[in-house]
């Protein structure tokens, strides 16, 4: 028995986010029945976690158990070669055992893309979310800072989900602006169900001026969903990096 | 009457080009629809040139005459609001009634966008080229020079096209890379029929040893179509710019 790592890129407009259903196109379900076609086994593959409808990944990491023989280095073309172009795996390793893609991630890095342009960009529509308002990115630099370290993100996360604790530690967040392009960059040992949305959503209410800076650190005290800003589209939002 | 010059980006992927055809989705045909609507004319839309179908515009420039009296500021607004999601005015502007976006043109810019992977991109898959093998960028870079400045170009051209001059003058000829992408910018007087597919190609067969630096002077002069590089496909080209 083999365990292995993929590192896998993927659009995810296509899709109905990374989770397996029955009925709805799904990232997990794709690549397990691409494994399965060259291994002819029933795999399943673990992912750092999940990512919704729309959302994208640059660098999703899996980790899946076979049987199969087959040489490290052509997995990642095998695969590819029974996937929609929209998947591609981009590497492929051999991990010990016990390696779990959710349970053993240290840090991931999530990025949100604003297009802050007054009438949104047509090549790049499903890769970012269109804000035809100017948005004060001095105000949303300084803003971003209250969200690092360790934070009860009760307020930031999806009502009617439940995780055991809401507690996360945000290591790095960033507001980058190029051109008519705005980033949010947050890397952190773990996020709750549309945790980096809400916190991108509360960062653009501060760059329009309808939260002050010097409100987030009580917004976030407060764990009220109702003080945080709206839930942004998924479209611009790209998990980037996991790390273990 | 008005003259009226907008500025458009479009994602190539969802058209047969930018000319109008009877039955084929075109750029021309559903912006000429569009301004329809709103002026309850029938207008004509000129651009700077076409493009083909697959090509994309960051700021493709057409112009029309209109009776309508509708304020210049509200004109992208107006026609994005009957336009699909995939082209996007992106300025409006009332210019001197002998304005031509074809015959005034100065100056385009073209870019051609090369993921230089192993496995290639799935988010950008539609605005990318991908080409696995490792090219040699300092070669591409020494070899693009040779192009800048006047030449005959018909060895650089579709074959079958008929233009009555294949001379062209190419003011700034680039090549760019960034992390796994390689940029191809051209800067010219005017483009023939595939000329920068073509061009792009033949940099590509420098890029993998296959032409050799010094041969490229030998190439352009020899206005030979089979000595020139292969027509890379039309994804990865962008009209970036067109300047009066």
């Amino acid at each position: 028995m083999r365990n292995i790592k993929l590192v896998i890129e993927y659009d995810g407009k296509d899709f109905n986010g990374w989770q397996k259903q029955p009925t709805k196109l799904n990232i997990q379900g794709e690549i397990e029945r691409a494994i399965g076609e060259i291994t002819g086994e029933e795999i399943e593959l673990n992912a750092s976690g999940r990512t919704d409808a729309g959302v994208h990944a640059i660098a999703q990491v899996a980790n899946f158990r076979t049987c199969s023989n087959i040489g490290i280095e052509k997995i990642p073309i095998a695969i590819n070669s029974k996937l929609k172009k929209s998947i591609r795996i981009k590497q492929a390793e051999e991990v010990d055992m016990d390696f779990h893609s959710r349970y053993r991630c240290k840090r991931k890095t999530y990025r949100y893309v604003i297009n802050n342009s007054e009438y949104g960009t047509a090549i790049y529509r499903n890769m970012e979310f269109n804000l035809p308002c100017k948005l004060d990115v001095e105000k949303m630099r300084k803003a971003i800072k209250f969200f690092e370290g360790e934070h009860d993100f009760k307020g930031f996360k999806a009502s009617g989900t439940s995780s055991k604790s809401s507690i996360r530690t945000i290591y790095s967040a960033k507001v980058l602006e190029q051109g008519e392009r705005v980033f949010i960059e947050l890397t952190g040992n773990g996020f709750l169900y549309n945790m980096v949305r809400i916190i991108a959503g509360t960062l653009v209410d501060v760059g329009l001026g309808k939260i002050q800076v010097d409100e987030i650190e009580k917004i976030i005290e407060s764990k009220d969903r109702t003080r945080a800003g709206k839930t942004l589209p998924p479209n611009g939002l790209f998990l980037v990096k996991v790390e273990y």
